[in-house]
């Protein structure tokens, strides 16, 4: 079963205390994409400049994913974000966000794709999510991802795309924003009551909540010894954990149990190094590893 | 298998946007014990002064803890602390703390305690905890807290203290303190390094983690909807997890989980209420719902 992603394919300039990086290839699609490919046959769809080489292709080839929705604009640059972190990786300061080609990026689902029954919609305006939404057929499983920029500018827009959605993604922050709710258990209550069946809320090294209305889940972070670059984490996190879905073509309790662990295993990966080069070399006896790990970490013996 | 718990009994006065309590029982004896109590025996060692009513010992009574070891220092004043809670509980301002007949108090434990397999040595100056643990007969499973306070005023104390106890809890904050590691997972290794063979770093609405040589584990935080007041929530987790212990006479890996939750659970209910009023109340069937919740709450059915 392969997976549609619609969103970004960046460059990123990062800077931390432990390292500079310039001009690697970042973006939510990008990241999702690499994180589910471990798991099902990706389709993206995102726009790229001019300036976008093929050496970069091939990190999403060497994946095998579909590259027929990439779109070369060649009249602008590539999407182009510039951030740099603290001592603390939660700690992330945004120092300059181009849009370039993405600004007028209408993304179009190629024919092949528009049957998909899984769909990823990664943070961009909600009204290009839902012209997404629209041109796909049948009912596909749709995960979705925001961000605060537009619970604040869009709600309207966003509150009518959360109610084609079957799963969003949003961290701690973000769900408390869209609730208007501290407690993050009241918050969980509100947003489900705004149309998806499933929500995920992330808290970064403090794990991440799954809440239904049949039951709820709680998935510890992996414990890292060392995080280089948490850039990409929550798209890695989607990836894998929707990625895993499609694969076993279910969105059943047991296997959203486990969607929650994969997404926590693929997320980790994601910031052990700048950019996607642990993503891009981890393989399925890492990813069962980490797995049981986790597992085993949360592990009670009962009677 | 009793457990001796040394530490303060206490008047608190706490503030919250939703309410506000004066001079109710308090300390981290007082939450300790009545957490502890729910498992197993409970003695208790600490110093009240000649406002410490009647009504305010039967809290303690009514649990049948054994108060031969509270001492009555007619001289003066209870310890007293006030505080105040934002809109989110993590944030606490403290007010004011008179340490009042707790300033000259040098614990004794009366000889009938001083056998006794388990102990707890609440939060205070190390050299006091040390001359507690001189006073034990045999060699006693000791559980050990402190705080900032110590790590920055009486770093080489704490660090003979760690030499001689089983488990120290401490909260991520002082975690990194002791350690001079930020990532959990190192500052972990090097407590460990300190003597403790078991170390308990408690993250609050986060959950908890905890790290022996041997294996590590995390305890998602019980989701409450609703926090009326923190303080104790500490304390009350050591108690239940000690209390557990304790009644179950073992230090293996599978019990050292299940107290996890166990102390999860008890510091739950320390949340639900000012002071102890939740905690006086909870039944056996309560904790063992809350328990079983947990367990769901991070269950992954495996092939």
């Amino acid at each position: 079963m392969s997976i549609v992603v619609v969103g970004t394919v960046a460059f990123d300039s990062i800077e931390a205390p432990w390292g500079r990086v310039e001009r690697v290839i970042g973006g939510s699609a990008t990241y999702f994409a690499l994180a589910a490919s471990c798991f099902t046959p990706v389709k993206l769809v995102a726009v790229v400049g001019r300036d976008f080489g093929g050496e970069y292709r091939s990190i999403l080839l060497e994946k095998d994913i579909d590259l027929e929705g990439l779109v070369i604009d060649g009249s602008g640059k590539t999407f182009y974000w510039e951030g740099r972190y603290g001592e603390d990786p939660n700690d992330r300061e945004n120092i300059v966000t181009e849009l370039n080609v993405f600004e007028r990026f209408r993304p179009e689902l190629p024919p092949r794709y528009r049957a998909s029954r899984w769909l990823f919609l990664g943070n961009m305006d909600p009204d290009i999510q839902a012209s997404v939404l629209d041109q796909a057929e049948g009912r596909p499983f749709v995960g979705c991802d925001t961000q605060s920029f537009w619970i604040e500018r869009k709600l309207a827009s966003l509150r009518r795309v959360l109610t084609r959605i079957d799963i969003l993604f949003v961290n701690d922050r973000e769900a408390r924003e869209l609730s208007g709710q501290c407690n993050l258990v009241r918050a969980a209550k509100a947003i489900l009551e705004m149309g998806p069946r499933t929500l995920v809320i992330k808290k970064g090294e403090h794990g991440a909540f799954l809440f239904t209305n049949e039951f709820r889940f709680f998935a510890p972070a992996y414990p890292l010894q060392e995080v280089i670059d948490p850039t990409g984490a929550g798209d890695s996190f989607a990836g894998g954990f929707m990625g895993y879905l499609a694969n076993a073509s279910s969105f059943d309790e047991r296997h959203l149990r486990r969607a929650m662990l994969y997404g926590t295993v693929t997320g980790s990966f994601a910031c052990e190094s700048f950019s996607v080069e642990r993503l891009r070399s981890i393989t399925e006896a890492r990813i069962a590893a980490r797995f049981g790990e986790l597992v085993d970490f949360v592990r009670i013996d009962l009677d």
